[in-house]
Order: C-alpha cells, then sequence, then structure tokens
C-alpha cells in the first residue's frame, strides 16, 4: 500500500524465491566472480550477433531464477522485464520462449529495481501467486546501439562506464524463511541539464539522491536503518557526487553503508573507466553478490536504487540533456 | 486481485476521473474526429523534430486528462507511460516535464492498455490515490525509425497500416459516476512465425485471440457480456485473421460488438491501407470515442484488447519473426 507520496510498503512481505545472476567472460575476471550462477567465456554466447547473446544472457538468468526457486513456470502468473536494446527485444523475446503472461518495462538501468517493486507490488497485493521479474545487458550490444560498435576501437573519457554484459532475475511470492521484500520508492525523474553520454553517473547522481531522500522522508527512515544502501550504476564519478549532495542534504552514512554497485562489480585494475553500468549490473549484484551476503548473514536490511538514465541516441543528436529515474527497493533478512 | 492465471480482477472498481485525446491533422480528417479533445492542423506540431512533436502530443494529453479529472497534478502519485520511440523518449522526456513519479513500460502499440492495467491494479490495491498513464504515436516518427522516413515517399502494400498521429491519457482513481475499470487481463507473447513488417495486422491477430480467450476463460465471460470488445490496431486484415480464429474456436460475436479501433478511427475514403495503428490508436479511440460513447450511454460494457507488435529494426535485419502480445481492459459504465 501506498506510504508517503511514492512508497510502497509491502505487508504481506513478499520473499525472493530464487534469483539468479549469469555474466560473460569480463565479470568472470571481476571482483564479484563467485557471486554469479553462470559466467559465460563467450562474448557471442554460441550466438551470430551480440542482441541475440543478450537474449540468451536473460532467458538462461530467468530459467535459473525458476529453477532455484523451485516453481513450477506453469504456476508463475507475469514475468515482467526491461532491458536497453531498442523496443525491449531481449526482454519480449525472452517472454516469446518463457510463454508466461508479460508486461514489458522500461527504466534504462533503473528496470531492474522497477521490475523487482512492481512484482513485489502485485504478490504483496494479491494480483499473483508467482511474479518472475528480470532484466539485461551487454557491453558489445550496448555499445553498438548508443554508441560506437566495439570493433572501432575507439577511445573513452575516464567519466565513461563499461556496460555488463549479464543477466539477473527473482521469482517473488509469499511465504517465509527467504529475503523479504519491504518496501519501495519510485523516483522521479532528474534532469540537471548533462547532455554528456560520457558521464551517466553524474548525470544520474541527483535522481539516486532524490530518490533515496524520497524513501527516507516517505518511510521515516534514516540511513541508519539500512546495512547496505546501494546505487544501480553511478560508477566512482557519480557516486561521489551523490555522496556530496546527500551529505549537504544532511544524510551522512556509517562507514560502509553506501555503495555502489558499478563500483563493487569489477576489480580495481580492470579496464572500466568510473565503473560498471548496464542493467544487468545492479541486478547481477543485487540477485548474485547482496543476497548471497544476505544468507552469510553479513548484512541484514538493504536498500537497492537503480538508476537509469532514459536517454536515446536520437535525442542526444537532438541536443536534449539526459533525464535520468532512480527506482529504491529495500530487502531485509 | 488474481482470477485464473493471468487476469485481475478489480474489486474496489476504479474509475476514470477524467481522460483526452489528441490527435494530428490526419485524425482531423477522421472518421472520429468529433471525439478529440483537441486536434493539431501542424504535424510538427511547431517543434523542430517529430520526436519533439510525439513528446508534445503526450504532453498535451497529460495535462488535459489531468485537467477533466480535476485531480490536483501534486496529488497524482505515479505516471505510467510508453510508446514506439526508441528508449521510449516520448514519455520519459515527458515524465520529466509532470513531474510525477514515473514507471515506464513497454508493449509497442499495447502499452496504452498495459498502462491503463497496471494503473487500475495499483489505484485498487491501495498502491497510490491517482495514477495517471498515457502514450502515444507520430505517424512520421514512427515510419522514420521503424521504415523510411516519410520524405522518401516510398510505396506500401495494402497489407500495411498508418500509424496514428496523437496521444491519450486517462487519471485513474477511486469514485463512483465514472466509467469504472472493472478488469484486466495480461497478454503472453504470441509468434506465428510471420516476418512482414508491413502485415502486423496478422501477427497480431493470433496474441488478440489468445488475450480474449484467456479472458473469457479466466473471468467465466462469454461475448454476450460486451457491448463492444475493440481489438488495438488490428486494421481490417487482421481483424478478420482474429474474427475467423476466434470462430473457428467456437466464439462468435452479436452483430457490432466485435471491432477494431484501427478500423474505426479513419474514414474509408484516407488511404490507410489496412487501417491505423500505433500506440495512439487504441488510446484515442478509447478515451476519445468509446468512454464518450458510454457517457452518451451506447455502450455499457466494453473490453479494449490492445495489441502490440514486438520487433525492432534490427530484429527484423537478424532474420527474426515478430512476436506480439494483447491486453485487455474491461471498462463498465
Amino acid at each position: 500500500m501506498i506510504q508517503g507520496h511514492q512508497s510502497w510498503i509491502f505487508q504481506s512481505k513478499p520473499i525472493i524465491l530464487g534469483c539468479s545472476a549469469v555474466g560473460g567472460p569480463f565479470e568472470a575476471k571481476g571482483a564479484l566472480a563467485g557471486e554469479f550462477d553462470l559466467l559465460h567465456e563467450d562474448i557471442w554466447l554460441g550466438q551470430d550477433s551480440f542482441e541475440k547473446a543478450e537474449k540468451k544472457l536473460l532467458e538462461e538468468a530467468c530459467n535459473l531464477a525458476i529453477k532455484n526457486s523451485k516453481v513450477k513456470k506453469d504456476d508463475i502468473n507475469f514475468f515482467l522485464s526491461g532491458d536497453l536494446m531498442n523496443q525491449i527485444t531481449s526482454s519480449s523475446f525472452s517472454a516469446r520462449s518463457l510463454k508466461i503472461p508479460y508486461l514489458g518495462i522500461f527504466g534504462a538501468c533503473s528496470s531492474s529495481m522497477e521490475g523487482l517493486a512492481l512484482a513485489s507490488f502485485i504478490v504483496d497485493s494479491g494480483g499473483a501467486n508467482y511474479v518472475l521479474c528480470g532484466t539485461s545487458s551487454h557491453n558489445a550490444a550496448s555499445e553498438k546501439q548508443f554508441r560506437y560498435p566495439t570493433e572501432y576501437g575507439g577511445q573513452k573519457p575516464p567519466t565513461s562506464q563499461w556496460t555488463v554484459t549479464g543477466a539477473g532475475a527473482a521469482v517473488i511470492g509469499k511465504g517465509y524463511d527467504r529475503p523479504k521484500v519491504t518496501s519501495a520508492t519510485i523516483g522521479k525523474v532528474m534532469d540537471m541539464g548533462i547532455s554528456d553520454p560520457f558521464n551517466m553517473g553524474a548525470a544520474m547522481a541527483p535522481a539516486a539522491v532524490d530518490t533515496i531522500e524520497a524513501h527516507f522522508r516517505d518511510l521515516h527512515r534514516d540511513p541508519s536503518y539500512y546495512d547496505v544502501i546501494a546505487t544501480g550504476d553511478l560508477g566512482r564519478i557519480g557516486h561521489n557526487i551523490a555522496k556530496k549532495m546527500l551529505k549537504d542534504d544532511g544524510f551522512e552514512f556509517p562507514q560502509g553503508v553506501f555503495t555502489d554497485c558499478g563500483i563493487l562489480i569489477y576489480k580495481k585494475d580492470q579496464p572500466v573507466f568510473s565503473g560498471g553500468s548496464g542493467c544487468a549490473c545492479s541486478a547481477t549484484v543485487t540477485y548474485g553478490h547482496f543476497l548471497k551476503e544476505m544468507k552469510r548473514k553479513k548484512i541484514k536490511k538493504m536498500l537497492i536504487v537503480a538508476t537509469g538514465a532514459l536517454m536515446s541516441p536520437m535525442s542526444y543528436q537532438q541536443k536534449e540533456s539526459i533525464p535520468c529515474v532512480a527506482h529504491g527497493v529495500s530487502i531485509e533478512a
């Protein structure tokens, strides 16, 4: 039910029955390689296009999440998914093979938490027994669509980020003894006038800050409530901007609480510029790493704030700045 | 709450507090011109790109729906919107100017009813006091993105359809004395192997049939329950295929009940080939025409089944067939 202006409290505490994280070769060399359910050595996944490889990543993540949840696929009422490809083809083509009634969503890289928020809301409200949500991204498919094909070997500025090749999915239902989704905050679109597609972190930081502050306001919470508050893919530059903006507004975080999935996923010596990005960044770090940390009893309460840059190559060509959004979901042990 | 496998019954009967239909110059010459709230003579709407013109159509539709609903914009909890542009920029850029917490959706031309279904579900479940949902399409922007720029003057086969230039929006809340949204059925992705992007009607017909049959099954209803069952944008060819498929499965409709927004919107002498299409087709015909018919007491119960073709130009180039989906929403006086 609604809490404050833009948040939901899930009173029946829907749980994550099963989830999954699938990654590519660059993620297999990353800092969280051990946390993935499945890693691929081949960036093509044996497919004849990067787009088909991304679809395969998402299908694998969905099927693994279903397997881990021990729910029968036919019992799942709805599949919620979104991704970065034009017309979210990775999601829609996965919906075709999954054969589960399908709601397509789009929030760019915030799609991971948009899907988890809506899935949890639907289950909590009795609108489904089981909902599958997922998202994916593929480095080479994204670069080709949004910037330049990777084969060109174009140079990038240090503010740029590295799109994660991977997919994450989760099956939400009711029950106990699993991580509970307890609340969600739906973000407003924020745009501070940044128009540089090689500096998404800075563009998205104000959206993350706005959603985090709305979450605290709506739920009467402060940073001390959480063990982890993780932004989706601000990277080092965007995350530091967000931290400073929050500090200026009076929010300080205990050491180690405020982090970013895009900073955590790769090793420091990997050439990822400001950090990881892409729909799969927050999805794989949440479903792969954080939920395992919860199982290992290292985290009890976390807030994942997935951030999305909502521009298109066309809007950039037409001199528009970059509108951004962030959706926050809290998960508790 | 869930009813059957893939439908929702709205027990608190969320109502359409206000809605709107905005159209372009071709719609102003159409069969339903008198049903629009606002019509533009200029296909550019004074903007310097077709994409910006589409965004303006959606912003206008949203602001008109809010005005007609008499709800204060700041009281609206969420804005749900999707469109055909890559990265649904019309919706996301409208969300930027509206400043309402935003959930982006994508179901191609089914986005109209995906948005209305989710908005009604959220209000019905106490997840919001007010939700705004909207969608838009622009003929020249769509042709440029999906096929060829209209300036080329390319020829088209008779199976092709004419994308509606327009936008529709609705504000959903609780109350009485207005049309009630009573149920919704979320569709599965169907793909019968059609790969011709100039024959969307035929590609989408099986999705419409699957959703209509799921709706009857889940809600224990048959065609006699409704005064109008309207598909979104199958056009003449797709609609006849759907009619035949439904007849083969034992569903016959009383005279005049089964229709299609894409057939209704234009006059017979307009050169629209098989009929209208685009996200705005079902949105403007529903929010402009059908709801006015309900006010005029000519319709009491209707089921709108918006259909969407989920391919992209890239998936077509990669020799994929066209996956399609349809979402049905019932509205009662």
